[in-house]
């Protein structure tokens, strides 16, 4: 039996009963034989709380005192943690981020895990301890101030330890049973997906797909730490994130892992652009300087009457304002007529290896959305995902249309068949 | 203009209207020329609430985590006052009691400071910053723990990083105007005292006056940093304690300080001793044995008829159950008849460097409590201080009638007159 990473989010330990939940299933893990590190979320509201505390004294704080701020909540969680531990007669530790050894850079509220020296983590493992550890927070390599990781952090903070420790896995509980192959709230007959690749989850994140951060997969990959992604409310297995099948779910690879969808960015249209070199460069670098990140892009074909052409690219919504007044400002360096904002979209991607070799699922795809009467808008294609926008109110009848016609509902004995390969 | 350091109690922090009041006050402070470094408690009730969730996980948390946990209390509002702070434009940064270079014994909850290695905050006062540190907390030298200094440890906290920094002055805000001649809640006509020795408010502090605590002045005595106790809440001069009268308040030393109570305590008489050597010592090596600290010690007189005599101690109530158990179980070894538990009682002390140079006080001490009807049942005095234990149902009177004997009632143009040497 070997080491084991288990992160709680903050629903699970979202009171005094859900922490003596928790730690009874930590519990079980070291009784099973194995050496246990805990990384655990703030309790519940806490965050949204303190956020809403700062916003009280100052409309715009500090960066690093933001992260003084909601370091707190991990501290609160982790230490009752492992107080509820040791009332069961396991000897259990808490450590802050910087006790852990979470090393960061200083980008305050989204920094990056640069290193991790979990020495006194192994000390108190080998000392027979259950090691609690704060997630979403670590400490900056050079000014030794506080800082935290952003969204998701947690899980990040997870993955990192347990390629510092060499983990047999690391467990992510969360409140659903684990990777559906679509959102179930959407799509009742989404199923649970037993075993899915780094690669297919990558862009299932990326998708949309909210379960797993693309930041905390990415790194999985990188140092190959199996995920095992699962409820904290239920005993059951859940989804298998890996390179190769593992664990208890000896399956294929689908050829299809699942279909995500994304209604929370917008699309900007940049009317009248000179149809000459250097032009979509200078409106990109107007928005990257503006530190936005873009999604998809698309140029039309130019008019050859008007040597004008329109650019248009996809943004986070709550971008979108930066976004807008960036490119108004260098108008007259770029020289377009005018821009369109655009926040009734929404995105459907369908992603799977099995698109490698199975050259007639994107006809297939584009079958099922026209089929449900469904417009597109653009397109983006990567070796193993499309992607289309539509508009948003399409959405959700999309991605059921996709789902079903691939054979993903959950009841349906069929799967879509590519040339010899099968499935 | 020298360096200031300001300590707020969780009072005056209660809230952000609060936190907001209490960063103008620095600020103003900071424009007057000063360096400013402020200690802070956790806000409100936010240690109680802590507490209750430690509660509601184990009955008995271990001292490590419950300290992790009641740390996250000074982390939130030390990290809020920051951003308030630079919200008025200024420069602050806070820093926990690990960062602030507070380095403590590793005994949990009431952790004693064994060194103040304050480099960052030098390094951030001279960058010009505001220094902002969480009281009550530090570091263990040997394990790298996270400790708390037990109650009232944020004005140690405070005192010791005045030292370290070699502070004009430790600035003491609370919710008092300073330290009274007697407790105001009991004595209409109390007194604010403008400025008192470190030895009279040590007596004081030891004698049940709840605005500084014994440690604290202990420490700033060593050091010889004066304190300034004053409101949070009005810009009044309040109490100086020093060596010297200093700050604002050049005043002669009163002979009579003030006036302290303290109902906390119990009397435990010991019935039916052997008058032979060695059994006072063996009753209070089986109190001492049980880590309980006493206070005043009374043996009556030993009946010649049956060469048995009655030891009585006093001590804080909640170790009054303590003590009994641990006295019961030595019955046999040590041989008395019996135990009396009585909580109660109540004690008077009468405060004042003028009792070395005036004999007649300790006498007129008596006459105004046995004038008031008081009856004695114990007293203890050092040479500066002389206590007497009551009835609880007598103190507030036994108070009053004290205060008012000595000239101390606000109203009053009367003073005691001892010997040549007035007031």
């Amino acid at each position: 039996m070997g080491l084991v990473v288990q992160k709680y989010g903050g629903s699970s330990v979202a009171d005094a009963e859900g922490i003596k939940r928790v730690a009874k299933r930590i519990v079980d893990a070291k009784k099973n034989g194995h050496q246990v590190v805990v990384v655990v979320s703030a309790m519940g509201d806490t965050t949204d709380e303190l956020i809403d505390l700062a916003g009280q004294v100052s409309p715009i704080p500090s960066g690093r005192e933001f992260d003084m701020l909601l370091t707190a909540g991990e501290r609160i969680s982790m230490a009752l943690l492992a107080m509820a531990i040791k009332n069961l007669g396991h000897e259990a530790q808490s450590f802050t981020g910087s006790q852990a050894g979470v090393i960061t850079d200083s980008v305050h509220n989204k920094a990056r895990i640069i290193d991790v020296t979990p020495g006194r983590i192994r000390t108190a493992l080998d000392e027979g301890n259950i090691a609690i550890v704060a997630g979403f927070q670590g400490v900056s390599q050079d000014k030794k101030d506080i800082t935290t990781l952003g969204r998701g952090g947690s899980d990040t903070t997870a993955v990192a330890l347990a390629a510092a420790l060499d983990a047999e896995v690391c467990e992510i509980y969360t409140d659903v049973d684990g990777v559906f192959t679509a959102d179930p709230r959407v799509v009742k007959k989404a199923k649970k997906i037993e075993w899915i690749s780094f690669e297919d989850m990558l862009e299932l994140a990326a998708s949309g797909s909210k379960v797993l951060l693309h930041r905390c997969v990415e790194y999985a990959r990188r140092y190959n730490i199996p995920i095992h992604v699962r409820s904290s409310f239920s005993g059951l297995q859940g989804t298998w994130v890996s390179n190769e099948p593992t664990g208890d779910s000896k399956v294929e690879q689908a050829i299809i892992s699942g279909v995500a969808h994304d209604t929370s960015e917008a699309k900007i249209t940049v009317v009248g652009v000179p149809d000459k070199p250097g032009e979509a460069a200078a409106i990109f670098r107007a928005v990257a300087d503006a530190e936005i990140n873009i999604d998809m892009i698309v140029q039309n074909v130019s008019a050859a009457s008007t040597g004008l052409t329109d650019i248009s690219f996809t943004l986070p919504k709550a971008e979108g304002r930066k976004a807008i007044d960036a490119l108004e400002k260098a108008k007259g360096a770029i020289g377009f007529d005018s821009l369109r904002y655009d926040d009734q979209i929404g995105k459907i991607s369908l992603v799977g290896a099995g698109m490698k070799t199975n050259p007639g699922v994107t006809a297939d795809f584009f079958r099922a959305l026209s089929d449900a009467g469904v417009n597109i808008e653009l397109i983006s294609t990567s070796e193993i995902r499309i992607s289309v926008v539509t508009r948003a109110d399409d959405v959700n009848e999309a991605v059921r249309a996709v789902h079903t016609a691939f054979g993903l509902d959950s009841d349906s004995d069929e799967a879509v068949v590519y040339g010899g390969t099968g499935r």
